[in-house]
């Protein structure tokens, strides 16, 4: 009943924001406020409900590994979803206003006389929306039964179709009328290539209280600076429009982060899950595509390309690959501490692989006294940070990531 | 492997209708015959990974009980989103046909001489889907965490808005340019509440083994025909277009109907879940808006919402309502009996209600040597045809139940 109240007093600046601004950008600050206050209540609330119907994990890098409610990214998604519906209406506002006001003229809108509706922006929503459904739902799916590696690693795949295929109609007909095959080949399968690449680079950087959280509050917050820098120094309407649909997603999309990571952060009361990383990553890929930014998308996700790269000889499986790569708890000093994969079965193209790494002081090696590798560390940003700046306290090493995505 | 290689057969004529025909609703039939296969092949491969992580049921209908995978309605669910999402395109092939040969006319979408893509009914489509996709993944939230019954009673609500939202801009907008107020609000209200009567509907007619499946066969099938119908009689193009659209959702949907339905009929080596029954209401409800004709939908959901009559007085508490209204086994007979509800703390109000039904011949009453009503069957239609038609197998009470829904 508390949680009711508060809501509905929450509602009170929503619609305010509404009725008197018709101001697109207001009413989306009021739902991210609104979508992050929902979600802080609510994880706790069905923490409880998970946890009763056992989706709980245990944190392993506490001394008691205590039992924490699994999948709360499904909180965070559902509630995203909630506002951006609610939402949906709100930048066609000015359309409908146009309509009763025929004096009025709205750039663009205006067809014939009559004006048109923007069915192509409201398809660019839909469509968007649309894949991050389909990403979450395929994120909790793989929480509950663990789908395997080599499928899931597809799956963003199948969910981008609706997004590719609008993008195709709206700017590829439109611009060009006849598209050049090839060149526009290229340029979905790199659109798909990115979905699949960001819904997956946020996952490998994983497995601290916090740690995913921070790299999309960041990473989220560059590019929502970007378009906001962008909508007010552009003078191209298209540019403005195609920033204001990123703005749209991104401001709830930090809202509910924010809910979500105040629970998360060190000592963490939930975890997130695969359903979170998974829609967390494809965000940021719906956004820059339908912003028409992804290069900067690739550009602010660096520290997940460096990580993906760094990873690369234990994924191909040049050097031996355990199942959990995260840094393990060192129960004596409290602090966390970097794991090392053993080297003496690495094969000498993987051995190569290290002494390259070694020689760019990127991989900490210890040797036999015949001078055989026989270990390193993990190739993650997570290790090689605790690598470079000794073993340090949890909540540290989150902020370490921070600090990189950030820097 | 052999999965593979069998679907990879399937895509042969997929290719086939594509290449040759240019024509939907060849593609269409043969989306869903490969949408039946995928389902029918799938479900026992998932089936085994749900047990394992815990997601399964116990047949109560049965001697021993046995252990059957749930929720495998997520199966139908999925392999029909991916069935529409490769769809998508394909009722616009016309339209990229038209771009490279600017001679040739396309009704409605040229426009100023240049073609207009018709972002309208593609924003139908997506919405649509989006609309489906939620329910989808809200009948799975519910399988996995029990959402109250308080609660999930309204969730088609949330899920049917992006639907209403394309719905008013679609038909209201362009049809009607300043739309009625009180008269728009009422007839959106009516298409919110078709959406949460059709979607719990299936669900109370439900426990026995193929009880959903069957009435959604016949439901869905009967609005194929009605659609296919109106397709080839009617002469406006605008209806031919709704209807077309129907066709399109209704044909996958009946394919992965009948690939499910072969593993849940008696005796059943699978659950559907609430993920089934409400992917499958919702579809119903979807169609019927997208198509224009709400009505029909109502019309061939009659059993359905009998059965809703009937139930309001144990729905609304003024005759006891245990959790499970289902029949039981009689393990004496092996046959199945009406289960019955205890009236002696029943009130007056109830129990004038009941009087009622009796008089209707719609409820079977014990009463004591005082005569007073000591017990009644449950208030459901699977009960009422067991009472009137006397116990039999399960499944001949399915078929029964399907033969209602047809007649």
């Amino acid at each position: 009943m508390e949680n009711v109240k508060t809501v509905a007093w929450f509602s009170v600046p929503l619609a305010l924001g509404i009725a008197l601004m018709h101001n697109a950008l207001v009413v989306s600050i009021v739902v991210a406020v609104v979508a992050y206050y929902a979600t802080y209540r609510f994880i706790p609330l069905v923490g409880e409900v998970f946890i009763k119907h056992g989706r709980f994990g245990k944190d392993q890098l506490k001394h008691n590994t205590p039992i924490i409610a699994e999948s709360m990214g499904l909180i965070a998604g559902c509630v995203y979803l909630a506002a951006m519906f609610l939402f949906i209406p709100v930048p066609f506002v000015p359309f409908f206003r146009d309509l009763q006001n025929p004096d009025g003229r709205l750039s663009g809108l205006h067809f014939l006389g009559l004006p048109t509706f923007p069915h192509d922006t409201l398809g660019q929503y839909l469509a968007g929306l649309l894949t991050l459904f389909s990403m979450l739902f395929l994120g909790f799916v793989d929480d509950v039964v663990d789908i395997r590696w080599r499928v899931k690693i597809w799956m963003p795949l199948f969910a981008c179709i609706p997004l590719l295929m609008v993008y195709m109609v709206t700017y590829n007909v439109t611009h060009m009328v006849v598209p050049v095959p090839l060149r526009g080949f290229l340029y979905y399968a790199y659109m798909a290539a990115l979905c699949i690449f960001a819904t997956n680079a946020i996952n490998i950087i994983a497995g601290m209280n916090g740690v995913e959280g921070v790299q999309c509050l960041v990473i989220g917050s560059a590019l929502l600076l970007n378009s906001l820098y962008q909508i007010f120094t552009t003078q191209y309407q298209t540019t403005k429009e195609a920033h204001s649909i990123s703005v749209y997603f991104l401001m709830p999309f930090l809202g509910v982060t924010i809910g979500y990571l105040r629970h998360n952060w060190y000592p963490a009361r939930c975890f997130g899950g695969d359903t979170y990383v998974y829609f967390a990553g494809m965000t940021f890929a719906v956004v820059g595509i339908l912003g028409r930014f992804t290069k900067t998308v690739v550009l602010f996700m660096f520290p997940q390309v460096f990580n993906f790269l760094y990873s690369c000889p234990q994924l191909f499986g040049f050097v031996e690959c355990p199942r959990h790569r995260m840094p393990q708890l060192n129960t004596n000093t409290g602090l966390i501490e970097p794991t090392r994969v053993n080297l003496e079965n690495t094969r000498t193209i993987g051995l190569t692989m290290i002494r390259i790494l070694e020689f760019l002081q990127l991989a900490d090696v210890k040797r036999d006294t015949n001078n055989k590798m026989i270990s390193c560390n993990n190739l993650t940003l997570i290790n090689l940070l605790l690598v470079k700046f000794g073993p340090t306290s949890e909540e540290n090493a989150t902020l370490r990531i921070g600090a990189t995505q950030a820097g």
